[in-house]
C-alpha cells in the first residue's frame, strides 16, 4: 500500500511509478487491426481499448472489478456565502450515497462498480481560506494518506468522485493558482450560485489568492484545498502504483488531480476524464491539461456521476475488443 | 401489425400516428426536479428521460425489452466498383452477427438488447441504379413491410442498424436526392475507400441523380435505395405506431429514415441519432434533420454499434430517473 511521508515527496515520485507498457498497446493495436470491422471503425472505442491494454499491461485487458470512490468534505470557504445549499448537505448526500439514493448509486449499479463513500471529517471543516491556511500540512498529508489507503489494488479500473458543499469555489481557487487567469475564468454557477453568488464566489478566491500564493502546487492544496481534494491526489497516486486506470470526474476532481499534473506531469498519464462538465471551469482546465474527455453530456453533478457513466462506455469497448471475431475466426473477405 | 399497402400512403401517416405525450412529458419534469441534485445537473441525461416519457406515455419509463434491428441487402450499384470489399461480405457478416462474432452482438450483449438479424435477398442486389431503378415499387413495398413486421410492439425501445456493402454509396445517392448539394458533399470513405474509389462513388451517384431525380422521397427509396432502406423505413413507422422510441444508428441508417423526413418531419419526431459517425456526411444529414446525435465516439462501422452503444446510455437516463431518491425521501435540504 502506498504510503506518502511528506509532501514535497510527490515531486519525486513519477521516476519511480510504472509507466504505459508499450508492448502491450501494440499488441491490442494488432489485435484491433484483426477484428471483423474496417480498421479505426470503432474510432475512439478502439482508442480506449487500447488505453487500458497498455495500462494493464496486456493486450486484452477485462474489468473485471470496478471501484468507485466518493470522497467527501467541508470548507470554511462557505462562511463567505459561496453556495446556495447548507454545509449540512454534505453530510446528508453521505447518508443518501450510504441509503443508495443519488444519482452515483443507479450509475455504479448499472455499470458494474463497487461503490464506496469516504467522508472525511465532515464534523470539522477546513479553515476559511480568505482568512487562513485550509489545512495544515499534516491535514493535508492525512486525507492524502486516507485516498491513497481506500483504493483497492485489486480493481482493474477506478472511477473518482467528490462531495463536498462550497467546493467548486476550491476548485476554481486551485486552478487559477495552479494555472493564473482570473477568478471569473474558473467561477461557475456550481450547484447553482446567482449572479451575487457568483460575485461571492469570485471574490473569496480572489482573497485566498492574494493570500497564499505564490506558491508550489502541493502547498496550493494545503491552503486552498480540502480534504477531499488531498484524497483524490491520494488515490490516483496509489492507483498509478498498481497499474489501476483511473476515469477522473468533472470540473471539481478534475481540478484536485490537477494539482499533480502541476507537480508533474507524468501523474496523470494513467488517467482519463470521464466527461466534459458543463461548469465552465472545467473546458478551461481540460484544455491546460491536454486531455479529451470521454463523454459530453452536460452534467455538473460531480459524485462521479459522469465518471460512472463514462465506465459504460470502458465496459462497451473491451466488450468489442475481447468478444468479436477476427476475420480469420468469422470466415469474413478482407478487402 | 401496420401494412403500408402503398408507397403513396405514407405522405399521409403522420396525422393517425401518436404524438408525444406532453403530460407524461411534464410529470417527468417534475419528478426530475424534485430529486437529489441541483435541478438540470444530469444535464442530458434528464433531456432523454423526458423524451422516453414522453413516446411511452409515462412519467417513469422502463426499458424492460429492448430490441435491436439489423437489416442486410445487396446493391447493384457495386458493380460500378464503389466499395473495396466484395459484396459477398454483406453475406459473411451476417453469418457473423448469427454466430456472435460482430461488434454489434458484443454491444446488444452488454447493454441488453435482442438481437435480430434480418437479411433481405441477399442473393438479389437491386439493380445498379447507374443503369436502371434500383428497385421496382413492390420490391420497395415489401422491404418495407418486412421492416415493419419485424418490430416487436411489446419492445420499450428499438435499436435500428444496417449491413450491406455499398450503402454508404447508396446513403449518399438519397442524400443528395433528398436534400441537395453536390455528390462530394455527401460522399465518405465508407468502409475505407481511397481517392481512386471515392471519385467512383462520386461519379456513381452523379450518374444515379441524373437519371432518377427530380422525383419524391419515397420515389427516391426505391430508384436509388436498398431493400435494408426500405426496411428501416418501415420499422421506423412500425415503432411509432407502438409509441417504441428509436434509437438511428450512423450515416446509412439515418440517411434512409431521411426519406420520412422529407415526406414529412414529423414521422422522425420518435427517433433519437445513437451517435454522430465519422463518416463525412452524417454531420450534414444531422443538421438538415435537426437531430443532435447521443454519443460522438469517431465510429464509422454500422450495423447498429452507435445506436446499441447510445442504448446504454438510455439506460443510464432511466436509472436516475427511476431510482434516485427525492429530496423529501432522503431528507436533503434544498437550496
Amino acid at each position: 500500500m502506498m504510503k506518502i511521508e511528506r509532501l514535497s515527496d510527490i515531486a519525486g515520485l513519477a521516476d519511480g511509478l510504472p509507466t504505459a507498457d508499450i508492448a502491450a498497446r501494440d499488441a491490442a493495436l494488432a489485435r484491433q487491426n484483426s477484428l471483423t470491422k474496417p480498421p479505426g471503425a470503432l474510432g475512439r472505442l478502439e482508442e480506449l481499448a487500447l488505453f487500458l491494454a497498455a495500462w494493464r499491461g496486456t493486450a486484452q485487458p477485462r474489468i473485471a472489478r470496478a471501484q468507485a470512490l466518493i470522497f467527501a468534505g467541508n470548507h470554511g470557504v462557505c462562511a463567505q456565502g459561496v453556495n446556495p445549499f447548507p454545509q449540512a448537505v454534505t453530510a446528508q448526500m453521505v447518508d443518501n450515497f450510504h441509503h443508495g439514493g443519488a444519482a452515483i448509486n443507479q450509475l455504479c449499479t448499472l455499470n458494474g462498480a463497487d461503490l464506496q463513500v469516504i467522508a472525511l471529517e465532515l464534523d470539522h471543516p477546513t479553515a476559511d481560506f480568505t482568512q487562513a491556511p485550509a489545512m495544515t500540512g499534516t491535514e493535508t498529508l492525512g486525507a492524502l494518506n486516507a485516498g491513497a489507503a481506500a483504493v483497492d489494488p485489486r480493481a482493474d479500473v477506478l472511477v473518482l468522485g467528490e462531495m463536498g458543499i462550497g467546493n467548486s469555489t476550491v476548485a476554481a481557487a486551485l486552478c487559477l493558482a495552479l494555472f493564473g487567469g482570473d477568478p471569473a475564468d474558473w467561477t461557475g454557477p456550481g450547484t447553482g450560485s446567482d449572479a451575487e453568488g457568483m460575485a461571492r464566489k469570485r471574490a473569496a478566491i480572489a482573497a485566498g489568492i492574494a493570500r497564499h500564493t505564490p506558491c508550489s502546487p502541493m502547498e496550493a492544496l494545503a491552503r486552498l484545498g480540502g480534504r477531499e481534494q488531498a484524497a483524490i491526489c491520494g488515490a490516483v497516486l496509489a492507483a498509478r502504483a498498481a497499474r489501476i486506470p483511473v476515469l477522473l470526474d468533472g470540473f471539481i476532481c478534475t481540478a484536485a488531480a490537477a494539482v499533480l499534473h502541476a507537480t508533474d506531469p507524468r501523474l496523470l498519464q494513467h488517467c482519463l476524464v470521464g466527461h466534459a462538465s458543463s461548469e465552465p471551469g472545467h473546458r478551461r482546465l481540460l484544455t491546460a491539461l491536454g486531455k479529451v474527455p470521454v463523454l459530453d453530456f452536460e452534467m455538473r453533478l460531480g459524485e462521479g456521476s459522469g465518471a460512472a457513466l463514462a465506465l459504460g462506455i470502458l465496459r462497451a469497448a473491451l466488450a468489442c475488443h475481447n468478444g468479436m471475431a477476427t476475420f480469420a475466426e468469422a470466415g469474413v473477405s478482407e478487402a
